[in-house]
């Protein structure tokens, strides 16, 4: 395929008509998105076209059977006013990990991230300024094949929107560790970005919102005995000075995040177990007092400490201070907005 | 919400161009589509228009979080002409089970049922006249909200579009007892008919396409002991006169052939057990002898028999003869078409 994107501009801009200190979130998109469509066998016209409706057949495989996947990840933009994206060679890695998983084609990992500077780079204007706020990518894929059928489609799209965000939580949250519903088994797609991991779990994480808590913390799904990830997050536990958290395998997404604080904390000197960890470990840290800090990872939340959790009907309570979350957190604001050192070359500019 | 259907008619019917010996099987679509909104709460608007392109944002939910269900089930046409459904209420409920897992909102049944007959009365030429083909009938329900974001959506279309189409097998199948991948898990959304369950069987399927099979049957996520389901069919065994098929949960599908063959069975005395099975058992059964039949159970297939099942490189043919899977299927598809006694009234005929 030719790597060149061919771009059509929107007339006007609507940027002018945001306003960044009020943010509709989630429902707000840049004027551009950028496109590319598959069919026999290979991916071609790469580009970037105004922010529009897409005609759809009622028959698109990826709304019958679920053949669609995506990515999150942030666009910043430094004092200088340079936009910055972070890792984004992790992030389309990480798409053709879940494309193979779920039997769709695998996309250029240069033009991935060739196609997000453009579109950055067209859309900068977008990027509130605020340190914590950002303009949100979501690279996503999905069968667009008119066929009612059982096996994978033989026609997809490759689509990249943006839309300016803010962070959701402002404070310490509560999580609720589930022991009936599941969100990923062994063998399943857990590790992939599929798109029906989610829907399993808004079910469940609305009737953990309906007790009073913010995200579900999953349990294994054979016997509920180990933690594994958030809602939206992998969790970190502090315990006696070591961070632990479970290792990536068929259950548990590969955190961008999770792997960039893993090396961060391991520049600082703290020690890392990624290990499975059992329910009943870190209530008897909790209860001998050694539970020091409990952190979810994420593209949204960076790094978000928690307030408590609570399985089976009793709550644990974290402690208030959390200084190890918020030095690895400001460690990697600093690197994604341009205030700090970068020492693995993670940052990249967007001209 | 008013149940009174509006509908807008196609100006000319494209039924004389269908060449009913050569369907493009999966591709071929009648004239019309029933389509309902959902939106503050409640469905409104419920109407056939002609089969069109919907446009979609490309923000739309379904896209990204899988938030999509389907059923599938067939109107027959018989010898006098009038077009007959099989159980819809049946599909109804279970649209309804799949929703509510899924933080969908639910249907109306009497609605449901209405849409169907109306639409399959309109588009009745499109019924394939012989027995074994019929009108594939796919209800589908998709989160249309355009919204990023982890949550259930607020807004949703329910559609039913129906499409010509004739038996995919037409002989005996080879089974693949998968062990390492798993299409569900307890917890998970192994009973609803959504959209990301069949996403996660492309790739394992693919792979045994490759080696010769035609479809995998399924074993448990825990320990892959026990025989669960195939692709799209649950399945019997037949053991010493006695079919045994797993019981529905969390990891099966409840099925409506399964459920109509297994009062079939009961009411020719044949004896029926609902009862996990272990791999172990069919092996054994299959050395000594009293292993007599295996079928599989679905909408498409009605019934279909087995040729052999692999389970860890050792293959297992089955006998030729499969007198019982004839007989369920004969009085089955008596029903269907209106060809036989219909003893629990389960055959419905449209205007």
């Amino acid at each position: 395929m030719p790597n060149t994107i061919s771009i059509t501009k929107i007339n006007k801009s609507k940027v002018d008509n945001l306003d960044f200190d009020n943010i509709a979130l989630g429902r707000t998109f840049t004027d551009h998105m950028f496109v590319c469509d598959y069919h026999d066998g290979q991916w071609s016209n790469p580009r970037i076209t105004p922010m529009e409706m897409i005609p759809m057949h009622p028959a698109c495989m990826a709304l019958h059977y679920g053949q669609a996947l995506f990515e999150g990840m942030k666009a910043t933009i430094d004092t200088n006013g340079t936009p910055l994206l972070f890792r984004p060679d992790k992030n389309a890695e990480r798409l053709n990990f879940s494309a193979r998983r779920l039997g769709m084609p695998e996309f250029s990992e240069t033009l991935f991230v060739d196609a997000l500077k453009e579109l950055v780079s067209l859309d900068q204007q977008w990027i509130p300024p605020q340190e914590g706020s950002a303009l949100y990518l979501r690279p996503f894929m999905f069968a667009d094949e008119a066929f009612i059928g059982m096996r994978a489609a033989n026609s997809y799209k490759f689509i990249v929107m943006a839309s300016p965000s803010k962070p959701i939580y402002t404070d310490r949250i509560r999580l609720y560790a589930e022991t009936s519903f599941i969100r990923a088994a062994y063998g399943g797609t857990g590790e992939a970005k599929a798109a029906g991991n989610y829907a399993a779990q808004f079910y469940p994480t609305s009737e953990a919102l309906k007790k009073g808590f913010q995200q579900i913390i999953w349990t294994d799904a054979s016997n509920h005995e180990y933690l594994e990830e958030a809602g939206t997050m992998n969790i970190f536990f502090k315990i006696k000075g070591t961070l632990v958290t479970s290792p990536t395998n068929d259950r548990i997404l590969d955190g961008i995040t999770r792997k960039s604080i893993i090396s961060l904390a391991k520049q600082d000197g703290i020690p890392v177990e990624e290990r499975p960890i059992k329910v009943s470990e870190i209530k008897e840290a909790h209860e001998n007092g050694t539970l020091e800090e409990i952190f979810g990872t994420g593209t949204a939340v960076v790094v978000l400490t928690i307030h408590s959790f609570s399985h089976q009907n009793e709550s644990y309570r974290l402690p208030k201070e959390t200084p190890i979350a918020l030095q690895l957190k400001e460690k990697l604001v600093g690197i994604q907005y341009n205030t700090g050192e970068d020492p693995f070359n993670w940052r990249q500019a967007v001209d």
